[in-house]
């Protein structure tokens, strides 16, 4: 690959990057549309592989299947690592080894005979659905969503913080109210049932039976029914200051009048609106 | 029907559209009230109808009810379909379709019979619960609510999305953590237990077993736990936009320019914003 | 009672009705407190009644108290009657029929010897928990709370249709899939597993067996989860409105510059922010 | 300690002092890291402490480990008590009563005989995780988040007292219906059962079994799911207000009067509204 030069323009390598990368050309469009279904049918595949029991006709054509999707994730990673401009900062990137890892259980399971133990074979099957994590390039992190979450992390955490710190409250002290006799066989396994109770999961697998322990249950319900209130309080009030600064006049439109400084203008203001003066037009 | 004008005024034709599709005048109102009551009567009957067993006399009754409604909501298809300016866009609207499906299933129960076949009656029989949906006609497409989701949808759809990776990634790995021996027979399977899991509603018919499969379903809970305050977050902004932009120019303040007509002016502005005439002031 | 004259100042029975319809007077509120302790004792004393097995002696005490409860309670009915200046306005008020509502079932079950059968000896026992709606005489329902809901009722009934729609239609759908061998007997109580599992309740009493009715069950699970949204959203919209309008300037501090005519000055302003003129003190 | 001046600056106590309270210092930050690292050490400890069957090996290192945190604890609270300017608020304090509880229980079980009894021993073992409180210096009680709790405190407690009434009237009503037959054992098992419900956790360990039983569980389950709105609106207004007040006057705007010093000036303030005089221009 050392001899193509990167920086002459329309060389092949940047043709193939404009397809594989770009989002703007229609055969961009056309790549990523194809290999948005490859994922899906991937991953579908991968997923009835592990319903059992299934006709031998079914497990070859998905055998095949599977050969016929590793090889062109291969394709693909490999005109990645082609056109890129910078491989090794694409190999290392999050995506660089999402792809990686979308295509090497497949080899192992190939290549490596110690693979062949159960345990292994199974896991490596398994992970192939994480190709699914490929479709991540397509929803674009510079969203409103991802900022507001972003924003909010340090009260997400603070918040966070004190869930668990009841968790670990409520789970010991249910462990010494009901003990192992009830279910409840050890802290962690208490802080589990914490967890689920808290969450308002509720399996009912470990559930309180002494009068106080449901006690303590029933404030613990409500405590997590209550506090369920406040990340959501957070992000939506987030998302509302995300909206409001949006959709607020954007720094080229805060022209001030040029005769009285008034700013704050609305958009399709000509006149300033304290002192009548010509406002200046936008760029 | 095509001897009918329909650009005539007052022909028995429009009269009848006032009455079926108007909400203005009192027969207007009469008979969507009295549609509605039979929409509730007629579902809650067909409701009864599937409670095994009934004596004889209450089945013949429910019977005979059926054949009462099919017959008035197949009357109301017929006068709607008579007096419709345009017939063909009725018959082939979700209206349209919503009120044929109303009264299908028992015309084809009573006159196709390979539809004797215990299992095809009892669907036929079963759908006709679904004309609850004719009661949609009467809550208004054009609401606030409607419109803040639609607003919302494409933030809901990457919301949406993220939750269906977390989704996969989480039952995946609890199949390879728990396996078939614990309940997780396969990764669709899995799945199903992570969307239980994570939506928070917990029927405890597959649960983890494992000290390394509870973490991570503790860790799965705490995630459904913190994301359910996203699209809340999303919803509540977006409906507070919706607020904020009914409620926002009141209607003393909503002073057109007496120059150029232009209105929405600033609470304090003082000259038209569009044409620089002085604006009157409030009262 | 006919020979008092209501309208005459500082009689007896103003100083009753001062003491226990007011708020305002040290024995009012020690009456208050008094009653609201009462009616909490009372209502343990209720719940503690329901559990078996106890000793006679506890039996006995209990039955004592309940006398005692009920004898207070009638006290205090007859003084509220007595006192009130409209006596049939408020023995028909919903304040008044719950009153009488607690202490009716001692003297019924009493009194009135058919009432002797256990059934409705449980029922009447039972009633008398309902004291506890005494208390909401302390609330005020005059409260943001109360006014953001009634505000938010059509949004919130619009919604609750929506769900309600979604409810049969699930409901329904799974009947039809699942059927009765699978849990799922009849549309009601298929009706009742929807509930169960769009709200996240998700007993697990009744789950899903074949692989299509889980995927139907996934595909109501994550509805019900986006839709929570919807009314929380509502409601803290509605909530933020109600916030703002009442600490937005209030009225008379809506001052219009004399001078200039600009409004929207900050509460403690003595000069225009525009114009610099002096403002006019606020009443 | 009393030979030591308090007021004297730059004494060995001060130094303490500014190493175990302070966060500014290097060493400060090091002590709390340290500090950090040791209570989730220690708290992890406990945990597995708590799980059985282990090996003799395991178990005495776990003792040795807890000697190690206990000792080290004691001599961080020695140090405290030592440092602090004033002990006795210190040792009484939220903080101070906690740090004392994180040692007590070791010593208790080590010198105290009659706690050898199995019970008190393992509730004391147990208590240890309470250690975890200790982590709570570090979150910072003025944060945003307490703040709109503690303002929202009024409205949440309204709201709590409408939930407990709702729970007690539903749980009171289905152990009429339900009773004792279908696992209602009494009232306050009910309420517990309403509990389960209202907050959608639903461990299904009791579950109604009549029609009518399923038809008031359902009602409640909407009405559960309809009123965790309220809280979160509650929350998410409140947490907006506090974020509205404190981005409000963005700092270039936060212009100070020339004149009279005042702040907080309207963003298109030309003049001081207390004193009159010319404001600067933002630049």
């Amino acid at each position: 690959m050392a001899h193509e030069d990167p920086s002459a323009p329309h060389t092949r390598r940047e043709r193939v990057y404009n397809i594989i990368f770009g989002y703007d050309t229609p055969e961009g469009k056309a790549f990523d549309m194809a290999l948005i279904i490859m994922i899906l049918a991937s991953v579908t595949a991968v997923m009835l592989d592990s319903v059992e029991p299934q006709s031998l006709s079914v497990d070859r054509f998905l055998y095949r299947l599977e050969w016929f999707f590793t090889l062109a994730f291969t394709l693909e990673y490999g005109l990645r690592v082609y056109s890129s401009p910078k491989p090794q900062r694409y190999i290392f990137s999050f995506y660089g080894l999402i792809d990686l890892l979308s295509i090497l259980p497949t080899y192992i399971a190939f290549l490596y005979p110690p693979a062949n133990f159960l345990v292994v074979i199974r896991i490596l099957r398994v992970l192939r659905v994480f190709r699914i994590l490929k479709l991540f390039r397509y929803i674009g992190e510079a969203n409103l969503l991802f900022t507001a979450l972003v924003n909010a992390r340090r009260k997400i955490f603070v918040f966070m913080f004190a869930v668990i710190n009841l968790i670990v409250v409520f789970g010991t002290t249910m462990f010494i109210i009901e003990g192992p006799e009830n279910g409840f066989h050890n802290i962690p396994h208490s802080i589990y049932w914490a967890i689920v109770t808290i969450t308002t999961v509720g399996y009912g697998d470990i559930t309180p039976h002494t009068p106080l322990g449901q006690t303590i249950a029933a404030i613990a319900m409500i405590c997590g029914y209550a506090i369920i209130a406040v990340p959501t309080g957070i992000i939506g009030a987030e998302l509302m200051q995300e909206f409001q600064s949006r959709s607020a006049p954007s720094p080229k439109h805060q022209r001030n009048c040029p005769h009285c400084g008034a700013g704050d203008h609305q958009t399709d203001a000509t006149f300033c609106r304290l002192c009548g003066g010509v406002l200046e037009k936008d760029a």
